[in-house]
């Protein structure tokens, strides 16, 4: 770590320690902030901050440590491409981030964040935490700084087997019925359910899980002190009993477009799987599916009418091949869970007499007169075969009763098949 | 060609002529007879009857003959799959064919069905006609050994940009709505619609094909004297006037359930690409589309609600990988036409204000206060940006009217965009 910057007791807060660094962090930057996320990565959150008052105080002798960041250039590239298309060197990257970060040094109070989520009876939850949901880690430097948490602090154990179920605010009946269906189903198997707490399909699944008493996980945009929409408030609060609901932004933060978007990453990487029941083509819940999609772990989409706006989403993710096609619960468990345990049934239809014949056999069946009964030359004709194909197939057909013979004459059975 | 078996005058109408002589062999065998079709292929249609006259007198000296056919023990061991698991010798396959198309020798009378074809107005297709479809021949063996067409009888230029629409006789309100849009959608772009002349789906395409006075091709599994179902006649003989009535059966055939079977091949070979509108898991339109994925044709499936048992099959397709997502009729020629001229429209959505902002300004957007306006650093610390970014991007606000400024003070503009 970085000894020589530890020299000046800069903060008003324990900068060594983690969960308050974090929660710095947290409140400095906004979500997905992969510049700060790479940043802390490999200086430590403590030491970050360190670098950071130092970096505004001599910004040259800042610039010589990046040295010993591993922010090489094709990252600083990567990275600078979401705010500038120009390209950026790395030190251009960091200290623009500098600049952005020391917007919000003057007001930032970690301790004070901190005591807030206690009044509400809430958890910080950093990496290395056991209940730290590990899944996270594939988000790379675009990880949360620190999860924000009410309800059940174990969110590695919620998210163990997990699905995201996402979709559209402007939602149909029909969506809200099949997300009720899927939410139960899922949660009857032990998934955990998690969604981002909007009106229409998220509220669906939240919902339908607390009725069955499952597990769910909200995924708030704004701070947990606000459980936005308000009119989900009652949801979202029955859910701390067997789920959480969860932010990355610290308490009195309120949902800017960004933080929605840049929460659906949090939701598809808390998913083992991520499904779609409805969107339009605008809708977030296709961001959800993307970040699925870019974390390697299964998307699924739900089908609906084609004369439905509310499915285009879906039926798009089908078409680009992006999503699975999902109709019930059983068949989202397979997308989300293990091989051996979750796999969906095999589809199976009813059987019907005659289904387990032969196509001779089938031929000769289909060749039998229903009333007058026939020699058997006769139906070798209609059949197109020959007479011992004929006669060898109308011995299993009679004994499966089938056929039926009468003097000599061979005719179907009354309870045969119909074509 | 065969010249030693022409020594026996033992037919009663021509066997040199090839349209006589396929007649022949579409009476003796049921669609879809490879062993028959691997014969002719070898033998042309005319010797081929010889050959099976001279067996039937010496099997002995025409199982001699075998050497001379191209039945390779590889192919006589797919061809005894369909009939028997027992693995047979290419000339036990052959000599139980002979002993099949003998039961119908007695009371064949080729020219007899070609005339019942001419009091229909009717044409005989066969290979090498002008007319015949050149799409035919990816059946190989398993081709049709003649058409029986009433209507147009140029099948090669219909079929030359066709979809075949099919689905389940018990259709949905939903499918048939959908199946009339993509029959007249597809007329429109010229497409002419191949289907099987059913209830349900089929009459659907058929119906609003001829509605929009497109293209039809009724593919029967009966002989084209028996517009088969009784209730679907009106329509089929509308066909006649731009499209056409097709069977491989000759007239005076009844429609069983392996014809209906083999009938759909056909209907898959005709079309540049297969459409299933609506399916049930045993829905027949299905083995079109397994046809249609076995000749290397693309397959289409149209979703529909989950909770509809009538597009379970479709959903099956699109789950597993074996048809692509077809929400309408562009999709549908898409994937059945030229990738130059028919490829679908990019699926555009109503842009919104401030679609095309880059994601610091949408930042600095969604910062600024809708009411009260704020100084540029008020701005900066809610955005988590720096004051020279936030500064940078408020000009392009302004001009594009998303941001307004009151005495040095920012805020959103009464037309901007809300979240």
């Amino acid at each position: 770590m970085a000894d020589t910057l530890f020299n000046l007791p800069r903060f008003a807060f324990d900068v060594a320690d983690e969960r308050v660094a974090r929660a710095a962090w947290s409140r400095l930057t906004e979500p997905a902030d992969v510049v700060a996320g790479a940043l802390v990565d490999a200086l430590g959150a403590g030491p970050a901050l360190e670098w950071l008052a130092d970096a505004l105080q001599a910004p040259s002798d800042a610039a010589r440590e990046l040295s010993r960041l591993e922010l090489g250039q094709k990252m600083a590239r990567s990275l600078a491409g979401g705010h500038d298309s120009r390209p950026v060197s790395p030190a251009g990257v960091l200290m623009a981030g500098v600049r952005r970060w020391a917007q919000r040094l003057q007001s930032l109070d970690p301790v004070r964040d901190l005591e807030a989520l206690d009044r509400l009876d809430g958890t910080l939850l950093v990496p290395g935490d056991p209940g730290w949901p590990t899944g996270l880690a594939d988000l790379g430097p675009a990880a949360p700084m620190a999860l924000w948490v009410r309800g059940q602090a174990d969110l590695a154990g919620l998210a163990r087997r997990s699905v995201s179920l996402v979709g559209s605010r402007a939602s149909t009946g029909y969506g809200e019925a099949v997300t009720r269906d899927l939410a139960a189903g899922l949660s009857e198997r032990r998934f955990t359910i998690a969604s981002g707490g909007a009106y229409g399909i998220d509220a669906a699944a939240h919902r339908a899980t607390l009725t069955v008493r499952g597990s769910t996980i909200v995924l708030l945009a704004s701070g947990v002190d606000r459980l936005y929409p308000a009119a989900n408030t009652k949801f979202m609060e029955a859910a701390f009993a067997d789920g959480a609901v969860v932010s990355e932004v610290p308490p009195g933060s309120v949902p800017f477009r960004q933080r929605f978007l840049a929460r659906n990453r949090v939701i598809a990487a808390l998913g083992r799987a991520t499904v779609v029941v409805e969107a339009a083509r605008r809708s977030g819940a296709l961001s959800t599916a993307n970040h699925a999609t870019a974390l390697a772990r299964p998307v699924g989409a739900v089908p609906g009418p084609v004369t439905s706006m509310a499915s285009t989403g879906c039926h798009d993710l089908l078409r680009s091949g992006a999503a699975v096609c999902v109709t019930d619960a059983a068949e989202a468990a397979e997308l989300a869970g293990s091989l051996t345990t979750d796999a969906a049934p095999e589809q199976v239809t009813e059987p019907r007499p005659g289904d387990d014949l032969d196509p001779t056999a089938r031929r000769v069946l289909d060749a039998l007169p229903v009333r007058q009964a026939a020699p058997i030359e006769s139906v070798a004709t209609v059949a197109g075969l020959s007479i011992p194909e004929v006669r060898a197939k109308l011995g299993g057909l009679l004994i499966t009763g089938l056929a039926e013979k009468e003097a000599g004459r061979w005719r179907r059975a009354l309870q045969g098949t119909k074509k």
